[in-house]
């Protein structure tokens, strides 16, 4: 989903927007939900909805902030049902962030439904301009509720049969699940941009983002829910369909080069793999002479490890990071230099002083934050930085349930590599390759979409989001999101 | 408008569930707005919302609790705009309370539009019923959204042209405020069940359900907005319209009787006075030997002049209001008698004791609390007790916008007045006659609504929502709301 | 109790500081003193305690807010014990509102020991100089802290013992409650300044401020607590003893011109009696040729009764009072005229057009709110306005637990009578004279307090308050709570 | 400080208790103090407090929660002054929480008084008594309290002078910050078991726990305080003395393995330095036959990193931590094995099948969660599970500032270590000698208390404490709280 506004985030990295979770068949589907969700934050953490259904009745809540904290209790104990849905996500400034919190639950003419979707569809804008010609009325700003009036438009008799009709009607990245009253749909879009996985827990039927919300809830993995298919969980067990003809997938990559969580298995393979594997390949190609190898935590650990076994050199805890991250933060007046940085990370003298330091991360949007971290460590009396990137520069933004910068903003896209370098005040850059990406998440048949390091959108309508984004000007959030001038993709 | 569940109100008293409000053409619109829902407050207290548009967007908040806990200063100063309208209402219990407060906002094909209503449809249910077969998504339970989605639907090219061929297909009460990006349009039913001015201020032009507002802003009233008018408030000035051709015209009397404030002119006539009348009146028909005549305040306070004018008799405060009276309230588990009334009302002794009192009240819903009154006077010493009720015997639901019980708990309609005084355990009991009570509005033409004193309804549609009450079961509000199940009445 | 600092109430009048209220032997203890202090809110309603002792152990819990907001079930059900004292008062500003909140609960070497004030200390600062110089640290910046620490420095043995020894050491105006571990101690200091009565329900004892209590939980009133007598309340009954030699009595006069309930009995006298007589021999000092008589509600209603009786001139209802008053209120920028007042109260035009009309009220202290309304009631259309108040001009400020303002600030002591009616714009003035005001409330035998009109304090320590409030600059009240440099008049 | 009562932590470590910090000399005293705290909420997260003085007033804000989250902007602009002091602590359940937050603020003869503590004293009930029976009131249950009503009850005329008085009163732990009207005083017991370190910044002084703090802020590390020293910070500079004659230094060696933040530098020493020199020698002294070194994140980790870097045996990130865990947490009614274990680690799959694995952490209180660990780590398919402790088996409880359980719940006092691996389930145990230990802190003059592992306490009165500590039955912390029955160990 896709609420037409964006908070940046401050540690410069891209971020899933959302995660989903759903149960069929067991008598606490809305607490297995919620600690599905809770294993899913890392995708979204800032606001959380659930709805079960107990075969006539839907019982719902959602809130802004983490799971923990939206689901108290008393809450819990209301969402009574043996089927649910849940959703996760990065919640947006401003009024309407609560409003555009999914599930969405709307009652039409076919029964309640819910719906909670990770993705983002981009010709969002073009089907609700029709729909809203025939008299609909939208509620969020949202692009998932257009699936949900094409579902309610549908001259098909039943809501299973709605659905194929009306996913054919939208173009992007969806991973879904739907609640009706008596059964659990998941579907995933056919090119499979977004993971989505299959589960058995004592009987009942889960369904989930990644395998780690398995794990929590000690549910068995199955398989993946494949690109194109419709698996309908009901009373009826497990039913199987494809709604499109075959096409060329496209998984995202960046789920295994950052956003997934390490322990999940996701489009069929273990992340941490590919992660310490991207590391290996970065100490082949962009060795360093060094005396230690400095991960910038927690996102470069895993391939810091990875470059140091290859390359021999010692890895150290140079920088550590400091846990009481609050989301607001008081700065004094007297300017603190690099105090954002500061603000996460804190040197450790001890272990860079007079030492050639290599500095292992995993990517880089905008390079700002990678400059401050470079010129800290070296305050604090490192001979050499060489930074190390495990994966390629980036330089087209995503339209596919990521929140990314604008073009201009990619550092990538913006200069060469040796521009970078210099701008980052390093003594040398590596960037991984794009051939070594893909070795390290095995994609030998060309099944990953990797358009953010390559520009090439495997969909249609790309080209009229980029020119909306280009002519973006500065409206704010609010007027965008109540005036339904759409946000910049969707 | 009707929600579709009802929290019952512990006096014993019909209660009104709504007060608009509207200004245009004035730099503080939605500051004006504000006082004017602060003075409609006896018109519902428990949620209020206010819109404002700055001819190109919209701004608006709402929120449970009064309107000066809603309305912050922060808040207000995000209001910005010349034309604004705004809603305060009793609220109903549940998560959809929010959800169903208005003005209801919505952004369709026709551009941003907000809604404010006072009143009821009785139609609600079947328009609705068709809306939802062509695909249109309801997301309130409310009736008045059924106007949103006929505006919508309309073939019309402008909202002004769409307002009305969209309420020519409903029947019922309504009292409206609009607001469009560059407009407040105002209407009011072809009956005229509910109250709705219209007033000047400093150029600007104010729209309110009763003159107390327009008081409490220095505004001028100007006249009533007439039965089956529509005023549009824009640049160009005031241009006024008639929707449908005139049918007889049905005031709601219980205006007068209790739900206005007394300091307002309603249907052009000053509430006051004919409450005051309505005492004296009271006071010849049912003369009562005895030393007092005590008001149940505040209700029965402004008869009870009357009466005690008339009569002779010398009006003593025999009954003392708590003022802090919370919504909840923590009771003793052993039975303190009669608690509910104590809690409200004490008894001052050394007023009351071996004196004959005439306890004097506007109206009886329920009959119960009364009962407690007279049991409560009678402990505290007096020799006799006469109730005096400045209205006839209430014997059937309004289905205009009031908040009633079902007929079946009316005790007008169940009991004899003989039966009623003995229930309540009176000396004497005398209910004003129906046409005391039109000569107190002076009704000569015959444009009131008596419907709830004489079950004679100048609407169809009726039938069914009487026949629906009957068989309402104990379904929880909740499930109501959230099923579309829609409450007793719409 | 007196906090140092001083919320200035908008309506023009003095205020009673505190209510206290006790229970000893009853198991449900807490929740009839919650019940006891919801009776008593009109003498302070911005913050409650309640302290209850299950005979080991104490258990409490103060808030900000109506006695309803403070005590929700789950509160409730933590204050267990047989039992309880509470207390309700008007708050302060700032941060150390809640610090100062009553009953203040400590543990000294006597025990757990928690205690509630009505009055007010007039040599607390001396007091706290010399015990401070011993060592002693206080928390608050209460006058009611000292008795604290006066019983923990006792060398008596038994907090029984200390408790006449600590109070031989006070001068001033206190009502006190005092809960130990197994009894209630209620105390008056030998003027009585303040009530303080006593009652039975179901064996158990009650004590509290005001006899309303006791009829809102169907206990009877037994008697007076007397002045200078220390009551016991344990599993032993009832302990009456005097721990001073006689004195003057001191009853504050004001209890029975406003502070009080109408219903209440206090000083033995049922007040409404009081106040119905005040209004009868404001008739006969000042009639007036008049056609209405409007009483300011609702403090001026009782007296508005007892003036029409006498003159004959009828009684109308011509000014309405807003009930939904909230503490903020936001204005517009563009001046309304008078918006304090008539945010509060609206005139009846229809009432006041074209008559003479005669103002009632109980008291003026500024006079600036009735300027207002005098000039109100004459835009609305009034002839001549003449005003009654029911009491005489009130030329000093009080010392024993009322909250008024300096001297220069109460008009009565600036201005003679006739520049008074002059500042108000009003046609006449009549202000009710000392004597008919004693015999109002019986007060053959001088046993009342009336400082406040005659300058004539009936305790020493008074020059020293008079003196420091003439030289209190402009500190803020925070630093003055903060470092103890106490408020004006302890 | 002490409060009384113990929130025990899940993650089986021993916890400190608070960090302090201050600033003289800075027009922005209270933003350094917050930033400070910050940097040191790994010491106590669950409140924090800030007390600043401009000279003559104190302003202070103390509140439950993250920094980040008590002091908001608003807070922040009240605590004006150039001198400020600040606390942060865990927290305790119950009401008296907040009351028993620090700094604590008074005001006695000798001026404002506020005081942030980090320690415990182990003779806080026996003053305390003694006081109490001279009549001083305590307000909360805190050991710190007893030095305020030291400084109080001092003949000393000033409270530079009181200081050293009340200190030799006391015995046990703490690094105190003071501040007063002109001055904040650093002081540390003569023993100097906790850590307080001196900065400047810009001409201003900063006094901190640990030196991270200062790194923050930009501030120089100047020295520590030493044991037994008080430093005064005022305009007059910097003034040096001691209060007692010099004994033997106790410096907690748990700083080093656990507590501290590894960028600090603590007595003088890097933290990180001797917790990779703990893993280095840790694999020395236990080698394994292994495939993979695992770290329990994040408390082993860089001792894995030694063990790894030492052994040849490579890293690898095998247990993922969950960073979203919330405070309270819902389980599914259901067991779900080793949830609470679950809920904070996953294993990753791919990198424990088939491996033989060393599982390294820090240390072990009750070695409950250690077994849930390794069982997760075996049902991974690890073929072998040996676990590595740096440092030695824990056997007594600590009485100086650590939240540690009882005796009998230390798995190290209870069980041998062949006992303990059996329990665990590993295949082999190894804890680091104590020898080692001290090498890896460098500790050849014996200047560290390592009493929690071998039960030679370094002050008197351990004793009554121990015994304590047997003889505590089951009164719940509200009890002991209030009544001022004291937690154990005070």
């Amino acid at each position: 989903m896709n609420v037409g506004n964006h908070l940046w985030f401050h540690d410069d990295h891209f971020h899933d927007e959302c995660g989903v979770f759903a149960v069929f068949g067991h008598p606490e589907a809305a607490k297995l939900t919620y600690l599905g969700l809770y294993a899913l934050q890392h995708r979204g953490q800032e606001s959380a909805g659930i709805v079960a259904s107990d075969g006539g009745r839907f019982n719902h809540h959602k809130g802004m902030g983490e799971v923990a904290e939206v689901f108290t209790e008393p809450v819990m104990k209301t969402l009574v049902g043996q089927a649910a849905i849940g959703h996760t996500r990065y919640s947006t400034a401003g009024e309407t962030a609560l409003l555009n919190a999914q599930p969405l639950v709307v009652n039409c003419n076919k029964g309640p439904i819910a719906l909670a979707h990770n993705g983002n569809l981009v010709n969002a804008q073009q089907v609700r301009q029709r729909l809203e010609g025939n008299g609909s009325i939208f509620q969020t700003t949202s692009d998932t509720e257009v699936i949900v009036h094409l579902l309610a438009q549908s001259r098909a008799e039943s809501i299973r049969e709605a659905i194929p009709e009306a996913l054919r009607m939208v173009e992007g990245a969806y991973s879904l699940v739907i609640l009706t009253r008596d059964a659990v749909v998941a579907v995933r879009d056919p090119r499979g941009f977004r993971p989505l996985c299959l589960g058995r827990l004592d009987g009942a039927w889960v369904v989930g983002s990644e395998t780690c919300a398995f794990d929590l809830i000690g549910a068995e993995y199955v398989r993946e829910i494949e690109p194109g298919e419709m698996v309908i969980l009901s009373e009826a067990g497990m039913e199987s369909s494809y709604f499109t003809p075959p096409v060329k997938h496209a998984y995202c990559i960046f789920e295994h080069v950052y956003f997934s969580r390490p322990d999940s298995i996701v489009f069929g393979r273990p992340v941490q793999k590919s992660r310490e594997m991207l590391g290996w390949l970065l100490a082949r190609e962009h060795p360093a002479e060094a005396d230690v190898v400095i991960p910038v935590p927690d996102s470069g650990t895993a391939a810091a490890i990875g470059y140091s076994t290859e390359s021999g050199v010692p890895l150290k805890l140079g920088l550590i990071r400091n846990h009481y991250i609050g989301r607001t933060f008081i700065q004094p007046e007297q300017t603190i230099r690099d105090f954002s940085v500061k603000v996460k990370l804190n040197p450790v003298r001890s272990l860079l002083e007079n030492r050639r330091v290599v500095l292992v991360d995993d990517s880089i949007v905008r390079g700002t934050t990678m400059r401050k971290i470079v010129r800290m460590v070296r305050e604090a009396g490192a001979l050499a930085v060489h930074v190390r990137i495990s994966c390629p520069p980036i330089i087209s933004p995503c339209f596919y349930g990521i929140d990314t910068p604008t073009k201009r903003e990619l550092i990538g896209s913006q200069k060469s590599v040796s521009e970078i370098c210099e701008f980052m005040e390093a003594d040398s850059l590596g960037y991984l390759s794009l051939e070594s990406m893909r070795k390290a998440v095995a994609d030998a048949e060309g099944r990953y979409c990797h358009a953010c390091y390559t520009g090439n959108y495997p969909t249609d309508f790309v080209e009229l989001q980029l020119q909306a984004e280009a002519e973006a000007g500065d409206k704010t959030d609010v007027e965008q999101a109540f005036l339904g001038e759409r946000g910049r993709r969707d």
